[in-house]
């Protein structure tokens, strides 16, 4: 080793990948270009060849991974995965920093930094928002929690990755900001196909209809903010008009669903949410105070 | 009545508003302020005051007030409302154009164009999809739908209130345009109302949240109109990565909510369809493709 590759591993550092699927090895090209001396391990292992051309170097199992830098990527299929691996590396983690980038809820990041933390190793827990080709750019949000002093320690290699940033100590809280996107996503597509297939029985052509939907929906940001000052404060103020006036529409939109033979399900909950908050006498408030009724039992 | 006036009359022409709550009075106005000759009829009278001082006549009755115009527009709380003006007015709207503007379905449109055009009236239909204050500025969308000559002869009148499009000749369409954006709004609305449960049950800021929500919202149009396309082709890409990579996540999202208290209805249905859609051989296909299992059955 010259001096020259040992002062640019000092001034970057030392990191070890763990999984090599289209994320791991996104991430693994990524600290190889940007100068990191970058050790790879795949359960498949010639999915490493591409990378060790690249520059990284191949461990034979993962413990041998885990041994050659202070800070250990994981990013594997699941939670299932990470057990698997984790499970195999037992022994070689003590003084490591872990940082588990498999997709996976805040329970299973707590119970991983509690494995991590019996064994001598920090841990930090962050989740990937954005697909494989966005690793190394701004356009993958990547929310990290976790030991403070392991995200200050490595925060500039994590940086490396996409728009990082870090929620907290609880290393449960990646994945709920993952998981509360993913669902806000989920929720807002699912609702989309449906209206579409509404559309199209009404003999609407779905890609225009589509691009009227687009057209509306720069509007969404500040209403979305103003939803949660209410939801924070209490204070719930008409919205889009008031629950009486929006009311006095969901039993045209639910008979019109069903006899068209598209599922009502979501807008039979907001009819019945409205009703309960009008009878409750809330029916000048808006839309966001349906918040209030939002708990385990609240449509038993 | 001067020369003057009636060339203004002739320049900009005769319109009659039945009913002046909000929207109404908003309507009336806007006609009055374009210097349409407005006449003004409202079940409780004493709404027409304002109107009039800012230059409307007031009718004593519906029937007069549809007598005085070639245009009414009907602006009402709902469709029994509608149906009960209309009743009373059914002896004068021979040779008149009506223009609806009171929220309902397609199926009130379609019934409405049918009783006029039995006593010898044109029929538009149209739906107000904006605020009070927004009526007589782009900010308002009015789609509009029915009889083509009615639309060709009345465009101008109708575009004084607002970014107005006219959809065909079904008078039902601009319903189911309504009807579908609403739609669409209040799944994304309460999705979201359940995820800022789901984030303050674990301890997050709701306002924070939503600020990183709402910056997220402008990588929405794209994916819509790409997912439209995918549905009105049938050939669905992967989108927000494959149905397999997606529907490894589901059971933790779901029980993740269940841990929380919040109901994971609409994650069991996406769950329940990607299961479908692998089981039949769709895995590498993206979410759009569920599109293809929303019929009224899909869940039985
Ligand atoms: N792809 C995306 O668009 C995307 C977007 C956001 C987040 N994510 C998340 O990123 C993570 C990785 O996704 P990916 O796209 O890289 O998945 P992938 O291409 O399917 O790769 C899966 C990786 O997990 C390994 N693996 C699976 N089971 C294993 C086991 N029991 N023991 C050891 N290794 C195992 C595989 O090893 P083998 O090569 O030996 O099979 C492979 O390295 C997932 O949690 C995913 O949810 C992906
Ligand atoms: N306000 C909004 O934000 C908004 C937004 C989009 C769409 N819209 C739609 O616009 C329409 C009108 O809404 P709005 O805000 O103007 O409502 P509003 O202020 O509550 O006014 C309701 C109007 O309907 C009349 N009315 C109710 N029942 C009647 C009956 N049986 N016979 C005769 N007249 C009757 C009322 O007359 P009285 O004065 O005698 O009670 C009043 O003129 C509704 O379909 C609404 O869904 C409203």
């Amino acid at each position: 080793m010259t001096a020259t590759t040992g002062d640019s591993i000092a001034a970057t550092g030392q990191v070890t990948v763990l999984g090599l699927g289209d994320m791991g090895s996104a991430i693994a090209r990524t600290f190889v270009e940007r100068g990191y001396r970058t050790t790879v391990w795949n359960r498949t292992a010639s999915k490493s060849a591409p990378l060790v051309d690249a520059g990284a170097i191949a461990a034979a199992t993962a413990a041998e991974a885990v041994a050659a830098s202070p800070l250990v990527v994981v990013c594997l299929l699941d939670g299932a995965a990470v057990d698997e691996v984790l499970a195999s590396v037992d022994a070689a983690v003590a003084g490591k920093v872990l940082v588990n980038l498999t997709s996976g809820s805040p329970a299973r990041a707590r119970a991983n930094e509690r494995w991590a933390n019996e064994r001598g190793a920090d841990y930090l827990d962050g989740k990937l928002m954005g697909d494989p080709p966005y690793i190394g750019t701004p356009n993958i949000m990547i929310p990290i929690s976790g030991s403070g002093s392991a995200w200050a320690a490595h925060e500039p290699a994590l940086k490396a990755l996409g728009s990082v940033a870090y929620h907290g100590a609880d290393a449960g809280l990646a994945a709920v900001e993952f998981m509360a996107q993913v669902a806000v996503s989920y929720e807002l597509l699912i609702g989309y196909l449906h209206t579409l297939r509404l559309v199209q029985a009404e003999g609407v052509d779905v890609v225009q209809f589509a691009e009227r939907v687009a057209g509306s929906i720069p509007a969404y940001p500040p209403l979305l903010t103003s939803m949660a000052r209410a939801v924070k404060s209490g204070d719930h103020q008409p919205d889009l008009g008031s629950l009486n006036v929006q009311a006095a529409l969901m039993n045209d939109m639910i008979s019109h669903r069903e006899s068209v033979g598209v599922e009502a399900m979501r807008m039979r909950e907001v009819k019945q949410l409205m009703d309960r908050r009008i009878a409750d006498g809330h029916g000048e408030q808006g839309f966001s105070s349906l918040f209030e009724l939002l708990t385990k039992h609240s449509l038993s």
